[in-house]
């Protein structure tokens, strides 16, 4: 479609809805994105476009325009996006772009690229709809009429005079009582709200626990700042699931950001094959070490790649099971004494299945019931402790503050083939005159 | 805190939040989540409680109960959520519920059994607020005054004689405009709609994109009959993550129902860990081939859980990469050609950078050139072709209609330490005058 057909395409463009456009950019490669970006003649539309993408992307599609329209852009955008994406620029483009900005605007900007970009400050939008307490009904619904487009009315947030959260209404309760009513008498006192520097996790998990469509973002002294919506807190699901996936298997989010540039993206997964490919060569040299037991029964080396890879995919499992139990907050440190027990159970019943079966496999084969011993008692240890390995390893780095989703695997794995190794190699040099 | 304290408890529950109540359930295990399910007095927390847990844990802790009060509180319950519980329990005692309830109640939870539980008819909910297209503004809001407890009106469906969705409104615009005004002069007429039969992860994406509270659930005939809204949607996103996230590491969401019983979770687990045994015992059969080999240059050995650990890496990256992909909807089949060959792109460079290190650490380990060359160049072969089969793999489970997030594990496994010791032993074959 897209080799040269530009005038018919811009019509296309003009018609559809922004969010459509936004999703055919996602199959699109940079350069692509580029020339359909350019083809957006409606500031809006545009604006629409970049506060649906990866705020990445949206800053690298800006880069190649001219300050003048780069700034109509982002002044379209919701103040939380257009942050997002001076964020991910240049820092000398975002001064520039700054100094372009009218004033309100850019003092908006400035005080938002104070939160980090992973808190309430950071996601919340601050165009937010508030009444004082002291409005009527009748005052309240007028002031709706005359609201214009804020982000989604549907609660209404009442706060005091010095702008202090001090309940919240919803937009049909104000249809169903007396007009001349005073709103402090009729909203709702316990309103559900998160300081400025709260996690985004928490604020999604606040969100899904509360069945809310929005929360309110407060500062130090309650003041009433910004507004979380629930599609923003969407987003932050699907990216923190996106990431840990990814994190998981020692890969990163950015790339989604590179698109087809292998270069970029295996600069981002090498970091964690290096470290596994040094945790392989311990695990190498440490069977150079038992070389004697190897080289006088070769049988034992066929046995090698089950007993490790094994010990891997159950410590894989408990890990994959704590690390997502951290992030939906099912798991935490005090029930954590529980669940290690839990998964040590879980590895003796499969490793007593998976021993038996590996022993009465290695016994039929070589016709050595000692070997089949010897391989079934390594693989039921190995994946014992490789379970219990998967649930202390991720506390571990919880407990110091690193991701465990990322840290975890490679550790995890190192740590299982050696401890495998070792009990295989020191029952096999137990039974070794029965296995020659 | 729960050791005998139950009058002191009944009166905390009486004052929390529903929702804390549930979440404080997630921590618990089936025996105390009885007990403490059992302090609930009012049908209606007792509701809302179910309403948040894992229907399966609903089902079961409604069992024991007798059943008038399951039908009371099932009855408090949207019926979205009862028809969950429901076919969670055994098949007489849902019957036997059924039979109780007032005939309007059971009529209209028959009804939705008959949707699957992962479409968009399994997942809506049915007490939807819509109005007539004839209707003037003035009565529109007065319809609105009447509701009562709906749930959550901030989107007016509007429909014709015949139920058929023709336009929708929100509830601010029918403020801002003359009262006497119809509402199918006001409405908008294009409203994002599924049909019951649509999956519910392909709703979760719909509600995603184009941030919307709610989407309308229609028939095959365009009637209206339900609603999905944005809470629902929040909780199928999530679910589906972690049912992706447990799958991949060969686990089963189903787990979470069991707590802490290990022979449970033992058994959910043990079936893909079996399937990854017998490709280990079949890798192990292909080196017992090598025997000759391996004898004869010990040093081989050593870097073999290094070449099929690292194979597995890359593989499980690209897996990973495609399985989130088509879960969030960013790589289709369309998609899936460049797909490839980045992942190609990307495995040649990992594979050049890993089997270049790996070569010169066995070089300078063993001072045998050969021995560097052999193992650099099974290393990088074996990524590479891990980094396609990763891709192929999971591509080719979904072309087939199996689930590529639990299929494609153990194969990518087992094929990629059957390719990278082939490669591995192949060359080292051609090389062995030099390596002796």
């Amino acid at each position: 479609i897209r080799r040269g057909a530009f005038p018919h395409l811009t019509k296309v463009i003009v018609k559809s809805h922004p969010a459509d456009i936004a999703h055919i950019f996602r199959y699109l490669d940079l350069k692509d994105q580029r020339t359909l970006f350019n083809l957006i003649e409606n500031p809006e539309t545009a604006a629409y476009v970049l506060s649906e993408l990866d705020h990445g992307t949206g800053a690298q599609l800006l880069e190649q325009i001219d300050k003048q329209t780069i700034t109509e852009v982002l002044q379209e955008m919701p103040y939380d996006d257009a942050v997002d994406i001076i964020r991910n620029m240049p820092e000398e483009l975002a001064e520039e772009i700054l100094g372009i900005m009218q004033d309100e605007d850019s003092d908006e900007i400035e005080q938002l690229l104070l939160y980090d970009e992973d808190t309430a400050g950071g996601i919340m939008s601050t165009e937010i709809f508030s009444l004082n307490q002291d409005l009527t009904v009748q005052e309240a619904i007028e002031a709706v009429q005359q609201a214009g487009d804020v982000e989604m009315v549907f609660y209404l947030y009442v706060t005091d005079d010095d702008n202090h959260l001090v309940g919240v209404l919803s937009l049909r309760q104000l249809l169903t009582v007396s007009p001349a009513r005073l709103l402090k008498d009729i909203m709702v006192r316990e309103v559900i709200s998160v300081r400025t520097d709260v996690d985004q996790e928490e604020v999604a998990q606040l969100v899904a626990r509360y069945n809310i469509l929005g929360i309110p973002v407060v500062d130090d002294a309650n003041r009433l700042v910004g507004l979380v919506t629930v599609d923003d807190v969407i987003d932050v699901m699907r990216q923190e699931a996106t990431e840990d996936i990814y994190k998981m298997a020692g890969a990163s989010e950015e790339e989604l950001l590179y698109g087809y540039k292998a270069f970029k993206i295996a600069r981002l997964r090498l970091p964690w094959l290096v470290t596994n490919l040094f945790g392989g060569v311990i695990t190498g040299y440490l069977m150079w070490r038992f070389k004697a037991t190897l080289a006088e029964v070769l049988a034992l080396i066929t046995f090698i790649p089950v007993i490790t890879g094994m010990g891997g995919n159950v410590g894989g499992q408990s890990a994959t099971i704590v690390v997502r139990g951290f992030a939906t907050g099912r798991i935490d440190m005090s029930t954590l004494r529980q669940v290690f027990f839990r998964e040590l159970r879980v590895g003796m019943i499969m490793g007593a299945v998976c021993g038996l079966t590996i022993g009465v496999v290695a016994f039929g084969w070589h016709h050595n019931p000692y070997l089949g011993l010897v391989v079934g008692m390594a693989m039921a240890t190995a994946m014992t402790v490789a379970a219990t390995m998967g649930v202390m390893a991720t506390s571990f780095f919880k407990r110091i503050g690193i991701d465990p989703a990322i840290a975890s695997s490679p550790f995890v794995q190192t740590a299982n083939d050696i401890t495998g190794l070792l009990i295989y190699f020191g029952t096999a040099t137990l039974f070794l005159p029965h296995l020659r």
